[in-house]
């Protein structure tokens, strides 16, 4: 391994690279002025909410000796330190569920130990995060990330639809909970007789489905037909926080006859009380772990360090992909290095360490893409629009664009720009007439719109300023306190079934489920390539693979200790990968089902006559038809092709010939 | 007025065109079998769900006088005697939502008459129907449906959005009384504690708004893209009853402490108890109702009369759609003679009367077509494959699929099956090579399914068994009493809901809250296709009229006595329409908003380059476009056109080509 033997080169070369932006990254930051909160309160909420969730989940894991006060600190403090040290500021970072289920195997071994006992627990961790560190400091050091293109669509995918099980799972043990008596309640209360936890059962799952149900619908919101634009828009960004805060209200409507404590809400002791103060220095009890417990802290430190190596990677990864026009460099060894001081630091602390996020981290570049795009766009509009009042011609005008183009970029290579804006170039020629000027039809914002490429604003002031929200929100304890646990419940199912679509395991786990005769439904809609280029019974057989391999996957979690090592059926994937599955699928078909990107068809819209003439699915279609052209009161619809084609059509020709017409008569805008 | 001076000619030409048909009709019934169980079955529930529930909102409404039982006795009494002596078998009768709200308004009256009160209620009542049943045949006399043609869409759909509203207010209602003391009950009962009817009000939330939701969901079950055919059409057709009973049985699963009477179930005397015999003899009463309060019965019958005589023509109409096809004459005059005939009956018998009812009326048209052109279509292509095997000539073939077109069906003119199968011979004989056979490809299901007219099954027996079921209800009593009001709650939702697709004057309402930026959204679906034909202020001022009259129509309701002239506005409306609106109203744009025939158009599908370059929803579409390419992970879709277009050039290509290919490679069915 040639890698080995140059120890440090792909961290120098991150320092390298990432310190000759470092100054650029505050100033574009600083730039933007308010408009940067736009991004940063998007990613704040999409940050806090999980973390707060996760909290729950591991205060009763851990029967509170954790809470969402140390998910809440170690997420902000991470943040922070990563935002002003990290290699890529894009990534953003938080205490996610792998961390949770870790925590919780440590905690269940620990507690069953003499030697150690809850007395120990933070310390062993503590230990167990040390191992970790060091771990991700070797990774760092001898270049591990190069091995960064191993980690295939076919592994991620599992890993997601595991965490996608998993919060199905917390859901429903949540909701069935609100039903029970908690086992370390005063049974004589009045809120425990059986009624009123009946009544706190009831309203859970009123609440969780309610949540779950609203989370879902607003999260669609930008494509609502009603409302205004900033509206729909509003809803779609901030609508699952608003979902959960909308619940939250509601749960203080109950009728005043209803006693406190129904429904329930968030377990955690407040951070300036003594047991959220305790964890601080668990640093001191390290010694008192026995030095075998130590060493057996290696294993579990195995499983995070090759979990936190992955995902960090690959929410890197996506947080930089392609398509986005990134312009700075990445720094995946360097990030590796600061990620391993970060767990290091929360295990000296006592608190569960953070690591990248998804989804959280590719819409932090997405929300930064659009922010930019919409700057930048106004004014090239502006320019050109006052190019065409005095009736400049096209390369004039196209001119003074690159212009505003260059002083609002980051870029000051007039050759690079050149490239950039090639294609707007060439439509803005290809528009002109003989004497280079433009038609009155011509409409800047269209070819702006078209030709524009993407641009994101790199840099390190969002990231910051959301993690100090996150840090705000430790001393905001109180209000979270309000939220019913119910709420969090539904949250977990939001969770679980959000991240379904897109994940292409997911999609051909349904195409198994649908008859042959309907597959042209399908292939009717927008849908992933691989339904075209492989053949039916290749994505069966693979699925099936993919779907037992899950179920094993999911079967580790339940064993009480050996669950700690569930991490490692996904590095076993990346190996399968490579050398058993080629053996078995073509090496095509393998490249396709595998593919590092995500490859979309538009649907192709298919006459009612049945290619698929071997079905026999005469009467059944019959009725689908019918059903499709009557209306609810039994009306038949008449149905014919659009007016609007023509209309279309003529508006164009229209648009060629040359006009003659005010400059005024223009849209405006 | 020329009807005027020829009574009867109306009901003569029906009853003469009828009786011609009438052993036909019952021929036609028993030839089909068993098969003919399957649209019994499903016009049967589709009858007795919304009538069971009427009967529920009755009962509470006249506090117990009249229950289920009687509107589920009506609705079997009034179909037996229309299935055998009613003109067109076709339609569906039953006790219909403005009965309900007619004999509410009659009882409510009644009640604070001193000389009425509760026990001359039903004779009062009864009067009013033997005004109402004089009006009708007077009506039957004197050709009135001649003028059937003025009922148009704006009236229909205008008292169609009425009723939606009284549905989701009867909804609302029910639910909340379900977190009350009933007013009649016994305080002191364990159920009456705080805690028990606040389990209740739970529970009906949660059984009310999950019958909803799956509901809506089973009801699109034919589209779903998974399951067999068989299931989903057995979901699609049976889900909304199957519904009920899933969420009646699961409201038997509660914790055993829950005390019984939680949830609360259906209010009403079983028919063999001494307070359902009771109306059997209001007859005898009929003369103890005061003079003065007989002539007074004229006013509420003339509203009656007039919404029967509407609702029945219009639920008879859309049974008899011209796409339907159908071979046998209307009967629109006779039938409502035979109405008079049962509205006198009910009103004798102390019971609420039936009128034809929508949308079963269609679905009994829509379910026989299917039947019959299952039948027929397989004994067709058999026919053609036989003729295939032999290498018969595509005359020879057609020849033969005739001959079982014309056993099948109960047209005997071979003029008219020429007329009808012309689509088909000339696709065939186009099919053939110059000698006249069929290339191998040739494949006759697909020619059968796209040039076969529709036809339905017209007879009577269908019409005559669901009515024998619903009277099968009225002994299954004690099972339907088991069902909880909230089921029914949620019922009342989801009948409101579902009457809401295909009504116009809905969907322009929505289109009121569309930004004029996003109606490109609604044209690239299907739509009406007013929306592309009338001028969209026009369609505004329109519809907000619409509103209007609707707010005002609403309001009347809620007056206490003169609520029961809420007819009158949409008798007034046929006027309005008539005179009023074509002064502010283009004719072209009257005649599309009003069509008599639902029309829709294909949607086109725009390029993501806004023609609406009007707006300024840049930054906003950039987000939903970025939102749509990318995954709920993060990884942004590459989209690409599909191969399929091609694939799909190359199967037709060779299809042309003439192919040698043995006769047994064809798919088997």
């Amino acid at each position: 391994m040639d890698l080995l033997r140059t120890p440090f080169r792909g961290v120098a070369a991150d320092i390298k690279g990432r310190a000759a932006w470092y100054k650029h990254d505050w100033i574009a930051g600083l730039r933007s002025g308010f408009r940067i909160l736009a991004p940063t309160t998007y990613i704040f909420f999409a940050s806090a909410l999980p973390v707060i969730a996760f909290g729950e989940q591991l205060s009763r894991e851990t029967k509170g000796i954790l809470t969402t006060v140390e998910t809440l600190a170690s997420t902000a403090i991470c943040g922070i330190i990563h935002s002003i040290l990290g290699g890529q500021p894009l990534l953003i970072v938080g205490v996610a569920e792998p961390t949770i289920i870790m925590y919780t195997y440590l905690y269940n071994f620990a507690k069953k130990q003499q030697a150690l006992g809850e007395r120990l627990y933070l310390a062993w961790a503590g230990w167990v995060c040390i191992w970790t560190a060091i771990m991700l400091f070797l990774l760092a050091m001898f270049n591990a990330s190069n091995v960064i293109s191993r980690f295939t669509r076919i592994a991620g995918e599992l890993f997601g639809m595991l965490i996608t099980v998993l919060f199905l799972q917390e859901a429903i043990k949540g909701i069935i909970e609100e039903f029970k008596v908690p086992g370390d309640a005063d049974h004589s209360s009045t809120i425990y007789q059986f009624q009123w936890t009946y009544v706190n059962g009831l309203l859970g799952v009123i609440f969780s489905i309610g949540l779950l149900y609203t989370a879902l619908r607003t999260r669609r919101a930008r494509s609502w037909l009603f409302g205004q634009e900033w509206l729909r828009s509003f809803i779609a960004d901030y609508g699952v926080p608003l979902m959960v805060l909308v619940w939250a209200a509601f749960s203080y409507t109950l009728p005043k006859n209803v006693p406190s404590g129904v429904p329930r809400r968030l377990l955690s002791p407040l951070p300036w009380e003594s047991s959220s103060l305790r964890h601080w220095t668990v640093a001191k009890e390290l010694f008192s772990v026995p030095p075998a417990y130590i060493f057996a802290a290696i294993l579990p430190a195995l499983m995070v360090a090759g979990l936190y190596f992955f995902d960090h990677s690959v929410a890197s990864q996506l947080a930089q992909q392609k398509e986005f026009n990134l312009k700075k460099p990445s720094a995946y060894h360097y990030d590796i290095l600061v990620l391993g001081f970060m767990v290091l630091l929360c295990g000296l602390i006592g608190i569960p360490p953070s690591n990248g996020v998804l989804p959280q981290s590719p819409m932090h570049t997405r929300s930064l893409a659009v922010l930019r795009g919409q700057l930048l766009r106004r004014r090239m509009v502006q320019t050109a629009k006052e190019g065409l009042m005095n009736r400049a011609s096209c390369m004039e005008i196209y001119g003074k664009m690159q212009e505003v183009f260059i002083e609002m970029g980051s870029e000051k290579n007039t050759d690079s720009v050149d490239k950039e804006l090639k294609c707007l170039k060439d439509a803005m020629v290809q528009e002109g007439d003989e004497e280079g000027k433009l038609a009155g039809e011509f409409d800047p914002r269209k070819h702006i719109e078209a030709h524009l490429p993407v641009r994101v604003n790199e840099q390190r002031l969002s990231n910051l300023l959301q993690s100090l929200l996150v840090g705000g929100c430790v001393g905001a304890m109180p209000v979270i306190k309000k939220i019913p646990t119910s709420v969090l419940w539904g949250y977990f199912a939001y969770m679980a079934i959000d991240s379904l679509p897109g994940n292409q395991f997911w999609e051909r786990i349904q195409l198994l489920f649908i008859a042959s005769s309907r597959r042209h439904k399908v292939l009717e809609g927008p849908h992933a390539s691989f339904m075209e280029s492989v053949p039916s019974r290749t994505i069966t057989v693979f699925t099936i693979f993919q779907f037992v391999y899950l179920l094993v996957c999911f079967g580790i979690t339940w064993i009480p200790i050996a669950g700690i090592l569930f991490p490692l059926p996904f590095f076993l994937m990346i190996l399968i990968r490579q050398h058993i599955l080629p053996k078995f699928f073509e090496p095509n078909d393998l490249r396709e089902l595998d593919a590092a990107e995500y490859e979309e068809l538009e649907g192709v819209h298919h006459e009612h006559t049945m290619e698929d003439s071997g079905s026999d699915s005469g009467s059944c279609d019959d009725a689908e038809i019918l059903d499709e052209l009557t209306t609810n009161r039994g009306e038949l619809k008449h149905r014919t092709f659009s007016h609007r084609e023509e209309r279309h059509l003529q508006v164009h020709s229209n648009a060629v010939q040359p006009s003659s017409g005010d400059i005024e008569d223009w849209p405006e805008d």
